[in-house]
């Protein structure tokens, strides 16, 4: 069959590795792009080569960006000294969708996991360390991923800072708006009670 | 943002148009890529080229292969008198992960649409019908997809081949294995009962 071909089961690993692609779904992708005209398929190879040689991560924030820095650290209606870190770019544009947070951003590009190599030098810590030295920051809000690894990322960075005299904060954990008790997990729920706010 | 940039957005368009792919997951796809390490990222695109430049259409039968003619063709352990014809390379696929069937296959690459422009000369029908004048073909099963423009191109094949005096099936439709009368919609419920065989 045609995915035992050298040439297609590449194409087809390639596109099974990507992030929340199945191997049904690849398979399908894989068939159009060796279905579809010429110019189509190339598109994409091309489209890719050249959006890795022209973004690059800004300078300032680790954000993937064109322009170095990027739009949001040469921005200077925004706060400067009110800095959001986030594990990964897509966190930035989950925050910067919702069109109410006026500060700027840091992208660690990755959470500490020590089991998988990973520790403070592996991901932008010192970057931030440093940033927060010399700039004037007033406060580094944490959203790292309310996972084990970016729990225990936002504590090392809340030690790390506190340390050198920033005020830190961490984002709310609780019951999503719109969403009933009943369908939050034990986890959320023991979270939202325990970062009630007093009204 | 990230995808306001140009080029950027031009790979996030080149994979939002792949079959199945939304906005979202271009997107995440998108940003994994531009995160990546270089050797994960060019892979995909490298992987693209290669593919394309090495399978092509199998002269028999249409499907996608390295080898020309496919594994399919050259097995002679099948029955070459029995021909089925599918839309797309994904229709071969799916019989054959079955593994039941024994013939071999045509695949017209699309369907007739008239309102599209697809006609008789833009699928491969042509090459179908010389097929079907040359070899000693037995039976033509027609498996094209139960939708307005499968069955319009079931109805045009099976007038053209009865025509040259070849024998014509079609798939049978109804009620999925496994699956209850109640989850079946009123169309394939009518086609399961007018498709009933005696027992």
């Amino acid at each position: 069959m045609i995915f035992d071909a050298p040439a297609a089961a590449r194409l087809l690993e390639a596109l099974h590795r990507l992030p929340g692609i199945g191997r049904r779904s690849a398979e399908r992708m894989a068939l159009h792009l060796l279905s579809a005209p010429d110019a189509e398929a190339y598109e994409l190879s091309d489209a890719l080569r050249d959006a890795r040689s022209r973004v690059v991560r800004c300078g300032t924030c680790g954000m993937l960006t064109e322009p170095d820095p990027c739009a949001i650290c040469s921005d200077n209606r925004r706060d400067h000294g009110l800095v959001c870190v986030v594990e990964h770019p897509s966190g930035v544009i989950a925050i910067e969708k919702g069109g109410s947070y006026r500060g700027v951003y840091h992208v660690l590009h990755g959470a500490l996991n020590p089991l998988e190599g990973v520790g403070p030098d592996q991901i932008t810590v010192g970057k931030l360390l440093t940033r927060t030295d010399d700039d004037a920051i007033t406060e580094v809000i944490l959203a790292t991923n309310a996972t084990a690894e970016g729990e225990a990322t936002a504590m090392y960075l809340m030690r790390q800072l506190q340390a050198r005299g920033v005020t830190v904060s961490r984002i709310a954990h609780g019951v999503p708006m719109g969403g009933g008790l009943e369908y939050a997990d034990d986890v959320t729920l023991a979270h939202a009670l325990d970062g009630r706010t007093r009204l």
